[in-house]
């Protein structure tokens, strides 16, 4: 079974569209114990509310990925979920393959990649590795921040056709053409979103970061075609996390039944 | 004093442009002690020929930020050695920081990072952290790899003159604009390194990986415009590194005084 119909079953089984972004502030990496005994506890809190956890660099540069952040791998798959890296690998083909594997092998079921690298000796061997070990690859289509519209947002012309067209859609058509597991599009650009949704359908589902904290909301990104939303401050730094994962799920849901009819 | 006076004064006292990529072949993370071994034995053989040296998640993925790879980076300042940490940032800036802040605090002088994510909410917050910790940031302008042409090589349409310009030329004005110790430019794409050289003259200086494995030359590099050689299995992976490293030193301390004649 791909990532994509994993994430999709599981999603249904937990009645949940959100995703937890396991990311914790800066803090001296002397207390390291401490951040992986925050990062449990919270991920015992949240779990029953959402169907995958994203782990990024705040967890892996202080815990490592083995020890640490394989042990949080660990955890989430026992809790029923799934475990995305949040990598935004961007690399040479050579490299991205070494860390495809070191991070497949800490357990994730899915990477977060960059898909600005281009296919040949860059995305190919990352998807050829995630194919033979039965793992998914998201690509970032748009992303949350203000500086984004430089990069994602820039109109590009195709080398090949010589038409012009915005990045953040010439990413989209290549997510297609890759067969891509997801793309992230941020929750504060729901009018992005809506346009790749045009572009995809329902063949590589939206993964919007950027509910809350950074300003999107629920409601307008599924409105807008996101099927997941991935939130991490909003819950994290709550102070009552599991009310507030509860909270988003419930809104997910109630949106998802309204965008139905 | 700046990481890119640092670096240049590194290079004429030891006599070398070559910077050490350590990079090791994926293996299984279950043997890191011998990954370690191997990584410290390379840097001892290599140290009296190079200036600097590049670690990626070759290293910081199976080995660890903290333990593994901060001895590393320790080993690298005792020798007289800079240590960059080629991590291609790529995030949205809040995460950025905790990157930067961690690899910092393992020690390393200086940071790859990717400018597509743009200036607010992206690379800003990772140029207050180094300038704030007195370290470098070195962009990425064009990488080594054949995929490269289509992010790195597309043409764009600047959002504000409306003006038609190559990626990479207009990450290399980013690169000047905001100040960077450094600008990454495939050794494998010359004609490149010209015209980036061309637009930022002296002021920042190119690294151009792809030596050797990639295809790159070293003297061609040079004379198109290139400060250092980023050099990893060309060396790494030859029979006798410390040969290799010497050979390729002399080879760019040759062509350096060609170039000045």
């Amino acid at each position: 079974m791909s990532f994509k119909q994993k994430i999709e079953e599981t999603s249904q089984a937990k009645k949940s569209s959100i995703i937890l972004a396991l990311d914790f502030p800066y803090q001296n990496p002397q207390n390291r114990q401490s951040l992986l005994d925050r990062a449990v506890e919270m991920l015992d809190t949240v779990s029953p509310y959402v169907c995958a956890v994203k782990i990024n660099h705040h967890l892996v540069l202080p815990l490592g990925t083995f020890g640490g952040v394989q042990t949080l791998v660990d955890s989430t798959h026992e809790k029923g979920l799934l475990a995305i890296m949040d990598s935004k690998v961007n690399d040479i083909g050579n490299t991205n393959t070494v860390i495809a594997e070191y991070y497949f092998d800490a357990g994730f079921d899915a990477l977060i990649a960059n898909p600005f690298v281009g296919w040949e000796e860059g995305m190919k061997p990352i998807f050829e590795v995630a194919k033979r070990r039965q793992r998914g690859v998201i690509l970032l289509a748009y992303m949350s921040h203000k500086g984004a519209v430089e990069g994602y947002g820039q109109s590009v012309r195709d080398p090949e056709t010589g038409a012009e067209s915005k990045q953040y859609l010439s990413f989209a058509r290549k997510a297609g053409r890759w067969n891509a597991d997801g793309v992230v599009v941020g929750a504060t650009v729901p009018d992005k979103i809506k346009e790749i949704r045009m572009v995809l359908g329902e063949e590589v589902p939206i993964y919007a970061p950027g509910v809350g904290a950074q300003g999107g909301g629920v409601e307008t990104a599924l409105k807008a075609g996101a099927r997941y939303l991935i939130v991490g401050r909003e819950i994290v730094q709550s102070e009552d996390p599991a009310v507030e994962a509860e909270s988003l799920r419930q809104k997910a849901e109630l949106a998802k039944i309204k965008n139905e009819k």
